[in-house]
């Protein structure tokens, strides 16, 4: 099989920096929490675990030593609540994703009603709702109704979603109605460079990969765009899940994967693809 | 034939107010000039310079009395070269127009890069271009390409266009990429309800009519909208401009009117079409 990587994909600058700062953790301490999965990737998580980083999701589970914010941030009471218990705190949260909730509290003091364009069960954009007074989560067309016609709306955009997405959004809350609309592009330009990628990618192969986390938005986004220009895209987590079957008869096959999908599992993937 | 007249249609306040406003001061006043025509109406432009209104496209040729603003407003250099030439102002500009130019000054001075979409030959839209340092006309999505991709624009549209065409504007700004969007909703409500009525009555009925201005923005919007659900829609001046052989075979007629066609008008054009 021939088989042709994206010119970008794997880690982003975020996950690199949440890792090396999770590790870096781990070297010195012993009772390391973090709540919910540090990055999107069960592999990474995984390994981490065999360096002591425990995963919890909740708060309660935890009564000494300190919680790593992961890269995804976490909403203002959390924050608060972990601070109340006297834990300490060492934050991992994506720069990118910690410029959003900041927009979000300002445009909330300048006396915008918050709108977060996203996937209202991404832990993103569930930290986004804790910063201002008032957030209304728009996931599609079908929620644009939840929003006032005549409103003065500050919008911004989970950091992983595609710029079609922001501008479909965007036109459907304008075609709604408002009096003012100020928009903060917030998607990431890593995410971006990756999408454009494999986009370009899958149109030229038989068979594309998806590699990365289920729960991974910005991966879930790749495999999105992907299928619209190749159906035969798959998003698998690593080379055991592949389905061999599907590789008959294909002679060119194309590999992408999320900012939180590591090197090796990558490698491991196109190596085992090549022999095929 | 059986008509029905568009629930809103005809006058609107900001053209009703220059009117009034041109009556007045030529009830006092003797040497009383319009830069362009007052309103895009020529039976009313015409009504008033029975009343001595003299319609000038250029400064250069007055020398004395009083200039009308007309109701598109006009750019801050014309202001100011009617100022130097000590001529006396009466400004009839429609108060959503002004609002427009305020608006897109107070976006300049935000550090905005000005945008209003239109029509770059409207009075209207050329009066904003002087309110700020620079300003980008988008007329269609073919202008789009002028604006820097990384932009923090500030967003104005011409009032006289639909909240279709700006949304649709909206979204092509946002898809080619921007830093930051700051729209304000300039569009007159008055033209919004004329856009309305005139699409709802044009689905019901055999044969469509428009009756305004050939270069009022208004009626040529509501001409436009309705022959997307009636192509059997005529935009026309008055009765003398009705192509009888259109009416063959039709048994039920629709009339709308822009904001700037009199009340006369309608009821003439209404008036024969029954009779016919």
């Amino acid at each position: 099989m021939k088989v042709i990587v994206a010119a970008n994909c794997g880690f982003c600058p975020g996950v690199k920096s949440a890792i090396s700062t999770a590790e870096e953790v781990l070297s010195g301490e012993h009772n390391v929490y973090s709540l919910g999965p540090i990055i999107h990737n069960r592999d990474v998580v995984e390994r981490l675990a065999k360096s002591g980083l425990k995963t919890v999701d909740d708060i309660a589970e935890i009564n000494s030593g300190t919680v790593l914010i992961r890269s995804h941030g976490a909403a203002p009471d959390s924050i608060s609540k972990i601070k109340q218990k006297g834990l300490k705190i060492v934050d991992a949260t994506c720069v990118l994703v910690k410029r959003v909730q900041q927009i979000a509290r300002q445009l909330d003091q300048d006396g915008y009603e918050v709108v977060v364009m996203g996937d209202r069960n991404h832990p993103e954009v569930k930290a986004v709702v804790g910063c201002a007074k008032h957030v209304t989560i728009i996931a599609d067309e079908s929620d644009i109704d939840k929003l006032p016609k005549n409103g003065k709306l500050g919008i911004v955009c989970q950091t992983t979603q595609s710029p079609e997405y922001f501008s479909r959004m965007l036109a459907a809350i304008s075609e709604r109605g408002f009096r003012e609309l100020k928009v903060i592009n917030t998607l990431c330009k890593e995410a971006i460079k990756r999408q454009e990628s494999a986009v370009e990618l899958c149109k030229k192969v038989d068979i594309m990969f998806v590699l990365g986390g289920m729960e991974s938005a910005n991966t879930r986004k790749l495999a999105e765009l992907c299928k619209k220009y190749n159906p035969e895209t798959f998003h698998l987590q690593n080379w055991n899940e592949c389905d061999k079957m599907a590789l008959s008869g294909k002679t060119t096959a194309g590999v992408t994967a999320g900012a939180s999908t590591p090197q090796w599992i990558i490698a491991e993937f196109v190596e085992k693809l090549k022999a095929f």
